[in-house]
């Protein structure tokens, strides 16, 4: 068993092969996605990796014709032509930098036993000395389940006598999903889904081998109701259809993001047959079409928030007619299936060392514990950090500011590398904490109009604090500034996800210095600067160093229930495990989110 | 435990009690539908017995004054006050001899589990201290079932909060069916319907009390499509939407049934939450639109036949939308539900005594066992029986002449005592028995035109021998006549019949001799003189003296799997335990059936 430790983008991790294993196979098991167009024919030289220390062998003709001399030179090498022969330490090549990590922060080995699986086989043929009739004789025996699919038992007669007998069964566990003539047992597909109050991702997997073909990410429509679920659910509430409307808007969406990736891997839809939602607990509920209407005030109760498993047909989702549709568990309104789908990707269910998840949306969730316990909150921080209720606040999209840095003047970055159009979440805590930094804030916040440079290069900081909107601010680029009150908005963000983890450490009773791991999740989670995430308290200080982005560890968890009837069953005892702390009613929280207001 | 011998009608049975039990009580759980408008309060004296033997303690001054010096002296005790202190024989009052006996022929003592139960609780109030999602407080946990009802789960928030957390719990074994606001618990009904080819049979049965509330019969409405399950299997294959005719025909006439017996008795349908279903297996897939093609021809191949429980909306059946409709489970094309419904409520599965089961209908379904061994087979018998193919055939419907005397001329009486308007199978068996008995058939079937009376009495039947269309026949009053043709037809039915006896006995290894009991069941079964069936031979003349009518025994076997989860589970290891016996292929058959064609 060798390990190979694999850099790339400020990431590291390592997955553990067997001497003589092709190098590309076991990345794309780890789910590395990383880019392979020939599929390991070694001609696109897209597969390339630097081998940063361990076996390196002498390049092949081929490698040397694909990659160049310099590259050879430098250590890189094709790794669908790597065969693993030592410990070995990899550079993901930038080129292939789109080479996203599904889990990025933990690696995680899941033995691959999907929700649904196809099964061939060939039944005896009728005769009077075997009548048994033809569902019975399809699925061996008798049907002991509870309610049967009809439509299913009314096509068997005609589906049984298509191939001669040869019929390929779709199974959930024991029960029949569906049953196609012939042998189709090499294509089955599933599609996990993370519903976000912003944004909505969904992932095409090949149940047949685990492997991750394809992700799409679209906004949630349900946005032209109100960027928060207060303001969803008053919606619903208010207008007589408006559940409904929720509803459709949602399956329109998701079946959106079916489609393309259909499109993109050019497989058929009804070669779907699972399709795994998580997301939090108002989604969860918009997607059933179920009231979340006492969700939305004191004593917050769900309508429901066990796992529950559907024929897609009843939500509309085209997928194949007789596909089921899983929801993972929630343990509460505010504490929803997406927590839980990022408390099993990351495993901190099963660990022994403490550690704290931290996944930052419009609202945070915080869990706190190991095996043996889990104390969640969730902490209304608003959507500050998905960019709203800020002046020039985006998305992450493209043109989006994504990096602020004021050490020689203002330099900033953007996604995609083209003109800013706005700033995003993670640009506005870096902006903020560079101003903290250079001291153009001061602790409580407040933006000094007299700040004087230092440096020569500081001159065009001093020259674009400028009052807007009678709000001082300072201008990062033509027309983008960070306001005063955008500032303040931070700080309300960050004191509610900061005194939600003081609340959990308090009433769990463990100590920051217990804490080994603290895996930062959710888009936000992923693509903050850590160190600025530190610099404005957003996560105390004590938890220095022992901080990870982990991406969106709640879309693998619903990626992990598809793939994994195990890693379904433990979401089932997750959403039980966790003891949930609710913080409106908490006098600590308010102490704290006080305390921690501040920038220190 | 003492044994209690209840006389009533006719019919005797016992049942088994322990010391002190309230006797109206026991008689109850016993499904002895015994009057007791007073609800057991002593008041209104319609749930009187007679003591004839064992305790017979004073009477209460309540008793005296309720019944009467003259009953209580005579031995007349209310059963509601009536304690069992020792082994007795009661006499049930003649006075509720409405008080049916819900099985008619054999008593059967079976506890009441109905197939679905109303429990009212409530639940705990939510708070923040119990914030419990609405659907897992109803149900008292999590949701572990396979599919829920989304419907349910929306309505439960609201259903929950109206009668301030108290409610009444629908379900199923465990799985929760329906939820309803108070308690509603004393109000819980089902229906249980027998699908024949020519009747359809209803009951409805309060499932708080087992008791049989009222009766309903139709005409099924797919007789248009020919009196036989081939004709109307050809019609759903030539035509295309010829399933989906046979299923609407037969659910608005369930529906109709419904309909019926909800005026009748004053109770609301969505009070209803369960349908069970018997009839042979071609009905029950019209009934669940079904193909029943490969029913048609050889090999007769069913498309199910496993037990399938359904929501009734999937059907279209006009009860509680949230109950469900229950389909007992078939052997076979050929011996269906109706069967192992007849085979559960007589009880022979269960009996150390070997007995025979005749059920005749179009088709004549017969098994031969005990609790070891079952045997079955259909004869097809063609619809003689049910009055089809004959001259002047009805069904049993007022004006048929059901039993016809040569003894002193010709003398017959007919249903409702009205004038004759046709001959009902029992008619025709009873006048062919006759014709033989005075030998106006000879043992070939031959018509004897010569035929000679032998008393002056029998003189208006030499008269009534005359030819209608070219051939021979028997006038029976007015243009009313068997034929020639009659009695061919009728000696096919009964030798089919006969030989699927004979066919049983010899495959089995069963002799004449070890049969104990002989049930007749089915309409024409209940109704039919015993010895006018000996005397055609329609039952073998070694069966005499062991034979006694069971009325409608299928249906029967669909009440018993309303109010029995333990029965329904004994009807599917019934539909597991029947040795299928295929006549089609059976040379023994053919030459039986040759044989029995003569009257002898």
């Amino acid at each position: 068993m060798y390990k190979i430790i694999v850099k790339s983008n400020k990431k590291s991790f390592e997955i553990i092969a067997i001497q003589g294993q092709n190098l590309l196979e076991q990345l794309r098991e780890a789910h590395v996605a990383i880019n392979s167009p020939c599929n390991g024919n070694g001609t696109c030289g897209k597969c390339k990796v630097k081998i940063l220390s361990g076996y390196l062998p002498d390049a092949s003709q081929n490698e040397a014709k694909v990659l160049g001399t310099k590259a050879i030179e430098a250590g890189y090498r094709l790794s669908c032509s790597y065969n693993i022969q030592s410990d070995i330490e990899i550079l993901l090549e930038d080129g292939s930098s789109q080479a996203q990590i599904l889990t990025e922060g933990r690696q995680r080995s899941i033995e691959l036993l999907p929700i649904v699986t196809k099964e061939n086989i060939t039944v005896e043929k009728p005769s009077l000395s075997c009548q048994t009739a033809d569902f019975e004789r399809a699925i061996g025996g008798d049907f002991k389940d509870s309610f049967p699919n009809m439509q299913l038992i009314r096509m068997i007669p005609e589906i049984i006598r298509q191939n001669d007998y040869n019929i390929s069964l779709i199974k959930m566990g024991t029960q029949l999903l569906g049953v196609e003539a012939g042998d189709t047992s090499k294509t089955l597909y599933g599609v996990a889904i993370d519903v976000g109050t912003t944004t909505l991702v969904s992932y095409l997997i090949d149940l047949t081998t685990g492997k991750r073909l394809c992700v799409h990410s679209l906004l949630n429509p349900q946005k032209i109701f109100g960027a928060d679920v207060i303001s969803r659910i008053k919606h619903t509430m208010d207008t007589d259809a408006g559940l409904e409307e929720m509803q459709s808007l949602i399956i329109n969406e998701v079946n959106n993001c079916i489609e393309a990736m259909c499109e993109e891997t050019n497989i058929s839809r009804t070669s779907i047959y699972a399709v795994t939602f998580v997301g939090n607990t108002t989604m969860m509920h918009f997607l059933l079409r179920v009231s979340a209407k006492y969700i939305g005030s004191a004593p917050f109760i769900p309508s429901v928030t066990s796992m529950l498993n559907l024929n897609v047909k009843e939500l509309g989702i085209d997928i194949n007619p007789f596909g089921i549709a899983c929801i993972l568990p929630a343990v509460s309104a505010y504490i929803g299936a997406d927590t839980v789908g990022a408390v099993l990707s990351t495993g901190i269910y099963e660990q022994e060392e403490i550690s704290l998840l931290i996944d930052i949306g419009t609202n945070g969730e915080i869990v706190l514990g190991n095996k043996d316990n889990l104390y969640a909150c969730s902490s209304a921080a608003g959507p500050a950090f998905e960019g709203a209720n800020i002046r020039n606040g985006i998305g992450g999209v493209k043109g989006a500011i994504n990096s602020i840095s004021l050490q020689s003047g203002i330099k900033f970055t953007t996604i995609g590398d083209v003109s800013p159009i706005g700033i995003c979440g993670t640009g506005i805590v870096d902006g903020i904490a560079q101003m903290l930094d250079v001291g153009l804030i001061d602790e409580t916040g407040r933006l000094d109009m007299k700040w004087k440079p230092t440096t020569n290069e500081q001159t065009n900081i001093a020259q674009n604090i400028v009052v807007i909107d009678k709000m001082n601010a300072l201008v990062i680029s033509g027309d983008i500034a960070i306001t005063q009150k955008d500032i303040r908005e931070l700080q309300n963000a960050k004191a509610a996800i900061a005194a939600g983890i003081n609340v959990l450490v308090k009433q769990s009773g463990i100590s920051f210095d217990d804490i080994k791991n603290v895996y930062l999740a959710g888009g936000f989670g992923t693509y903050i600067d850590i160190d600025s995430a530190l610099q404005i308290g957003l996560i105390p200080s004590e938890l220095k160093g022992k901080i990870q982005s982990v991406g969106n560890a709640a879309g693998q968890g619903a990626i992990e229930g598809l793939v994994s009837l195990e890693s379904l069953s433990q979401a089932n005892i997750i959403s039980k495990k966790i003891k949930y702390v609710e913080l409106s009613s908490s006098k600590d929280f308010n102490d704290f989110y006080i305390d921690c207001m501040m920038f220190e």
